[in-house]
């Protein structure tokens, strides 16, 4: 790969705005943009500094910017590094471009200037994928998984247990050079130590993942029950609450926000379920195989009846909801349309009231959805793993260590011991870049925004 | 107004990109910063500086970010700016606004940063409203001349004007002050020079509205003729070509792009013709008063016939077209398919012969059209008027300059004299901001966008 050119590209979003800002990096990144700013000579200047001047090309003025320099290494990629900060006029910017592309810089490909950060050690693979993550955060849980992983989350920890293996696998290499004289240089007890050790480690990371994957991507939610028992009321009435705080902080997703809802920095994803409710009886009802299908995607269904059913019918419901084996929530709506007598019978089926039209009940629901699906307790800076390319990494690496637990005591297998080490240490090395293919890289970064 | 809070806004678009910038402005910018910023004590730190750390929110790391400082009066708005690059993404974004909001800074309002900067002294106000036409700008023509005014534009010469007239007035309220002694403090002879001259400068300015309007907001250009001639087809050759150059541009206008045309620079816009593609004869039907209104706002008419009109009927048409008193062009489409005769004929009537489905003379038209609206030699250096509040304004401005003439040696008028020049001051400091009030200016500044 070649890091000897200078790149460009526009890293703010495109729109309207009062400003943009084009970042620079590579060897030239200073250079380059002196040969067409009129003011100090950014090359002569220190690390860290911002400059006023004028963008010219030619005799003509492109505009007023500020030039931001980081000098080598001390930089996001550890190259030189310019941030110009331009008007945010479409025009201005693509003039920008053009004009310094054609002084020599190239235009940045998806994830460029992290790919370089990560190839010039500023970072292993595994944080540079969090960076990508938490650009994309919406939340505050998917925001502190991705900021506890950009910042060492653990990557350091296998790192450490890499190298104790890497040492091992040394010594089984030597094994093998001195196989006609049955020495032993790595200490079998200490080796199956180390390996039960990693492994713990891996199947604490493994175990995460559902809660990582659930905190980066939301926990879908499946609201089933008769039809015209107030389900849309009731995610109507989740979302007028949530809308408000929504609204103030995106402005990009509000398009598909009618199905998710933030209760505490959690996202809650509703999957549509149309198709169950037009279906009166969920479960025993033929020809449902579709709504299921959707169901069991819910790591959790609320499910709804309201004062027209009585508690067997509930309780018929609920027997049949047990037979797909995903956890529930039974609440009974329109509440307040209820005598004392009635409640006593549901009480006794552990549901949640509430009138999802009065908005009663409403944040008790709140609160019961984040208990139940284990949520009240999460403590973000735990190490999760939240990327499904990590999870397949340790899942292989565990993999190939049983196999070096198999073979550890047969001296017949060295030779397999050895490839399973090696096995092992490949995809635990994948997870932070140890180990890299160009394919790996470019399937990780082209998912990045270009600019970053 | 009270410029003694500090003031906070996103500067970059909404939407997805690699970095935003949060930008603070005002005597506390750096140090409720700081209060929040994990790194170096950034109160310690010198102007135009940019510093790596983290922002928190008591323990909870909210991101790691790199804070630009500019220390008053070295900055855009002459007051302590501190300019915040985060990672892009909305929740981020929104967390580190409102963290500094609960830390005291207060939610910036359209334009006020700059206003703050206008009010501050750093430029005038017609170098303020230019801000907003730069970053509005979407081509070489209206960026020019933006950038022009924002760079001083006719504000020095009118302040330099003005500043002689300011003589004046004061020599003529001294005059009234000792009304009784006849005295002449004011030189009559020199008034009307400065006037003449003055009013000279007014009108080339006035006269500069036509073409600086053009050129901000585009040529308003109507395509007429018969139905089937071509008119679609024509358009969409001279849009295809420029689609390509336009999408490389822009991104966000690209809804409205069908209808403009960016010809070396000059944008195009392409009034909707459907009523008159839909009246065959266009200025002898009846009921064609939409028709002709729309024709009226055109700068110019492409008008169009083909092969199955003869010359005598577009002689017809054309003397029609004269009545409405808007220049035209006359295009002969469909040439591929004329014998030598019939386009000898044509010729003579000084028509543009060409083949829109074979993209044939597409490139002339573009060439004659810039020629027929007189932009060939367009030098956009020059001082051009493109504000319609700086139009009224100067025409105000001769208005009363006009009064001040017909007075000037009338000694019983000298009370008059007085009052028609400080009417001309008035006006005249209206453009620069000499004048302002406090509707003025938030009619000016609430079209900005947020953060500039």
């Amino acid at each position: 790969m070649n890091t000897q050119d200078t790149i460009i590209a526009l890293s703010t979003p495109q729109g309207s705005g009062a400003i943009g800002v084009i970042r620079l990096s590579g060897p030239d990144a200073i250079s380059i943009t002196n040969q067409v700013f009129a003011g100090k000579d950014l090359t002569q200047q220190i690390s860290h500094t911002l400059h006023f001047g004028l963008i010219k090309d030619g005799d003509v003025i492109v505009d007023e910017v500020v030039a931001g320099l980081y000098v080598a290494p001390k930089s996001y990629t550890k190259e030189n590094v310019v941030e110009i900060s331009c008007h945010g006029s479409n025009y201005i910017i693509q003039q920008i471009l053009n004009l310094l592309i054609k002084k020599g810089a190239r235009a940045a490909k998806p994830g460029e200037f992290t790919l370089r950060a990560f190839l010039n050690g500023a970072f292993d693979l595994s944080q540079a994928e969090a960076v990508a993550d938490l650009i994309a955060s919406d939340s505050k849980a998917s925001h502190d998984v991705a900021i506890q992983q950009m910042r060492g989350g653990f990557s350091n920890e296998l790192k450490g247990l890499r190298d104790q293996l890497v040492h091992f696998a040394s010594m089984i290499e030597l094994e093998l050079d001195f196989a006609e004289e049955d020495v032993e240089f790595a200490n079998r007890d200490q080796l199956r130590t180390l390996i039960l050790k990693i492994n713990s480690v891996l199947q604490r990371l493994i175990s995460s993942f559902e809660m990582g994957n659930v905190l980066k991507n939301g926990v879908p939610i499946v609201i089933a029950g008769k039809p015209n028992v107030g389900k849309s009321t009731l995610l109507n009435a989740l979302l007028n609450e949530e809308r408000a705080i929504v609204s103030e902080i995106a402005g990009t997703t509000r398009d598909t926000i009618e199905d998710e809802l933030n209760i505490n920095g959690i996202i809650f994803r509703f999957i549509d379920t149309a198709g169950i409710r037009d279906t009166a009886d969920i479960i025993e009802a033929k020809g449902v195989e579709r709504t299921l299908a959707r169901m069991k995607q819910a790591k959790l269904i609320i499910y709804m009846v309201d004062a027209l059913q009585t508690p067997d019918e509930l309780q018929e419901q609920l027997t049949d909801l047990n037979k797909i084996d995903i956890p529930y929530l039974a609440v009974v709506n329109k509440a307040d349309l209820f005598n004392d007598e009635q409640k006593n019978e549901f009480a006794q089926k552990e549901v949640l009231f509430l009138s999802a039209k009065e908005n009663i009940g409403v944040e008790e629901l709140k609160t019961a959805l984040l208990a139940k699906v284990n949520l009240l307790s999460i403590n973000t800076s735990e190490t999760l793993v939240t990327n499904i390319r990590h999870l397949q990494a340790l899942q292989n690496t565990e993999n190939a260590l049983a196999n070096v637990l198999n073979n550890i005591d047969n001296p017949i297998t060295s030779d397999f011991l050895a490839m399973d080490i090696k096995q092992a240490l490949h995809y635990l090395g994948e997870i932070t870049g140890v180990v890299t293919t160009d394919d790996l890289l470019e399937n990780i970064f082209s998912k990045f925004c270009i600019g970053k």
